[in-house]
């Protein structure tokens, strides 16, 4: 068990989190048995516990929210940590349409009789304890809580300092509300107060932690990705391209264009970087750059793209920096190609592997671009904004894993479990 | 492209294991759209220059042979490392084997229409650049490459450096091998000439490898997954354990327990700690230290255990260690429980959840057990020999894998491969 300890943190620190851990490895036993019902149970119990303490949540909220303004962090921040009643509801809301999922555990995978007799079985069981790292947004508590219990798992939860007021009282509710329908407090715990140096300890734990799930930006996610001797999912960071060809018909390439770069910029599935094929640069570029216009996108390219552009709007020198950037923003880098396969090249040096698409009318075009691009989501004449769980049908999010083990892309509850192999004989030997 | 970067490793070792990887990378684009019938023909190359090359096989190895020799290795480890024209053969043999098995490359993993019309499909593609660690046998130079292959990917091996003549020529084969049938050579690469700093450069190169497989004993896969950045597929270790139940057959339990520890010892599925209701091991134990004792396996125990032994027979005194240890010799810890509970709560402590198995009649206790127990295999009346990716019918085995992420338990090649998600349209966008 030698593991966990990490030299360079506090003793009291190093103590504190293995309790803690140790505690949900023991609770997680008692949730891999626990019956859909009652996990189902444990999160009406959770909804409505939030419900009913609705002021109390809103009252620590505005203490973290009090703090944040007294370090003058930016009001998007701001406004990402802030409870309302009607945002509460919402949670609790997402609570029970989790109740609403199918229960992956005890999935038969794969089922068959072997030639010796012996009845083998591949069935889907909880992952153990999930482990989540995450920034200062208190409904990912209540999100990734809900999730692990609904599989079957204990959750261990390390939120951002700046949501922890919100945060300690939210865990202390969600314990007390699976305790009350007789499953594990121990299976959701929270280990904000031991602070940065209890995640470090989190992320050394791998004798007690099986999975954990960094979600937040690039940064927190190459943190956890390097420091964890733990499994990491990694989730979230989308450099996402479009790639225009020369086939494409206007119409459609301005609207799918514009619709993934602003409907919703804020988030990983939105448009980076759209390349165009030279041959439709002057058909189509001119009204897109028309409509970044208008929707206030900010525009980084070179000049064969300024001139293109409509009277009066600035475009902004692109750098090599650009093409590296996830903007999260109405901000774009726009580059015209010579063709499909510096569209690929250019892709495969600047992708983050979440979502890249092509729009084209030509088929062998879509199939080479589809066998060629290594990423999570790949689509042909679609917004990039489609990769997401609830728009593929898989339910409540886990997050979006951009790595290739385990799970890629939209994650499910399916992303909590793993399998166990059943023999059952009659005293078969090998010979 | 920092990843790579090791900070205490010789700059020439840095670049000339990162051109290495950034060459296979390159190569695993033009592997991961080989045909079926492609990767086939190479497997085929790889079978026969294996045979036509099997002297200077034998006369590479034979430099390898001579050197652990005057280094005062261990026979053992001299056996494994030997080539003889018969194990060449057989090698041969395995590659064939491959060549039979399903390409799951391009596999539909799910299929649907969307309700806004988008046809979405989940698709097996390969994982990219596999890099494996290993230890001295060279047979697994050759079953890591061509399951490797077989499976779109390429491959960068890094075997023990006892076996470094015999793996540096299989290598320069089997590049030849693939190139002769147009596939690219850089699709099997070696750093064996870089030595353990090479390894450690490997461990480091996020960017390049996506998935590492350590093979070997368990301090080289303790290394592996402690130091590398890289996604690792934790293989192997088998503290396997029998739990023989009051309500047991004599003869099941006898003939189970002998044939786990003594078919073949020396292998990870083989049995290491026996449990013994104390209501069946008045019955049962005698019997199965007497053929304990035949077949001269050493048992470790507590003087209960000696007392249930045939006259003469020497029980080593048990001591935490050996609950601990996988023997991987005929040498095994016995332990009388008071119960199902009891035995449970010893493997939880102990097991490296690869394979634990009840013997019993008792339809409940075999439920609890199945239930409880956190492992890879679990066998109900079964012996411990059968947790192996040839008897559960997944053909050639990457090997066992004792990580809940990605693969549990025996892995065939769909371990070595990954999703697509591909979204067809005709222009969707979001609302």
């Amino acid at each position: 068990m030698t593991d966990t300890i990490v030299p360079e943190v506090d003793d009291r620190v190093q103590r504190g989190v293995t309790r803690i851990v140790r505690a949900s490895k023991k609770a997680s036993t008692l949730m891999s048995a626990a019956s859909t019902a009652e996990k189902n149970a444990a999160l009406e119990a959770i909804a409505q516990i939030l419900l009913d303490r609705t002021e109390e949540i809103i009252e620590a909220n505005a203490e973290d929210i009090e703090t944040a303004r007294n370090k003058g962090i930016a009001e998007g921040l701001i406004d990402r940590l802030t409870l309302s009643a009607e945002r509460i509801s919402n949670i609790a809301g997402a609570v029970r349409e989790i109740i609403a999922l199918p229960d992956p555990v005890g999935d038969v995978v794969l089922g068959k009789v072997l030639p010796n007799g012996i009845r083998l079985s591949q069935e889907r069981v909880p992952m153990g304890v999930v482990g989540a790292i995450y920034e200062a947004r208190p409904n990912v508590t209540v999100d990734i809580a809900s999730l692990a219990i609904k599989s079957g798992n204990a959750v261990v939860l390390r939120g951002g300092s700046a949501a922890k007021s919100s945060n300690t009282l939210l865990i202390s509710l969600l314990r007390k509300a699976i305790a009350s329908v007789g499953l594990p407090a121990d299976a959701i715990a929270g280990i904000d107060e031991f602070g940065r140096d209890g995640a470090k300890v989190l992320m050394h734990a791998r004798d007690y932690v099986d999975i954990l799930i960094p979600r937040g930006g690039a940064d927190l996610i190459s943190t956890v990705v390097h420091e964890s001797i733990v499994p990491v999912i990694e989730t979230g960071v989308g450099n996402v391209h479009m790639f225009i060809d020369a086939t494409a018909p206007v119409r459609m390439a301005v609207d799918l264009a514009v619709n993934s770069k602003t409907h919703r910029p804020s988030v990983c599935n939105s448009l980076e970087t759209l390349l165009i094929h030279e041959k439709a640069a002057k058909r189509v570029l001119p009204k897109i750059l028309e409509r970044f216009e208008q929707a206030g996108v900010v525009v980084h390219a070179d000049t064969d793209v300024q001139e293109l552009a409509p009277e009066g709007m600035k475009i902004r020198r692109v750098s090599r920096r650009d093409w590296a950037t996830e903007y999260l923003a109405l901000e774009i880098a726009v580059k015209i190609v010579p063709g499909l396969d510096d569209a690929i090249e250019h892709i495969r040096a600047y992708s983050s592997g979440h979502t890249e698409v092509i729009v084209t009318n030509d088929l062998a075009q879509a199939d080479s671009f589809v066998a060629a691009i290594d990423a999570a989501a790949v689509g042909v004449n679609v917004s990039t904004r489609f990769t997401d769980g609830g728009e593929f049908g898989l339910g409540a999010e886990v997050g979006i894993s951009t790595q290739k083990l385990h799970a890629r892309g939209p994650m499910g509850l399916s992303a909590l479990t793993t399998t166990k192999w059943i023999m059952r004989g009659h005293g078969q030997v090998r010979n």
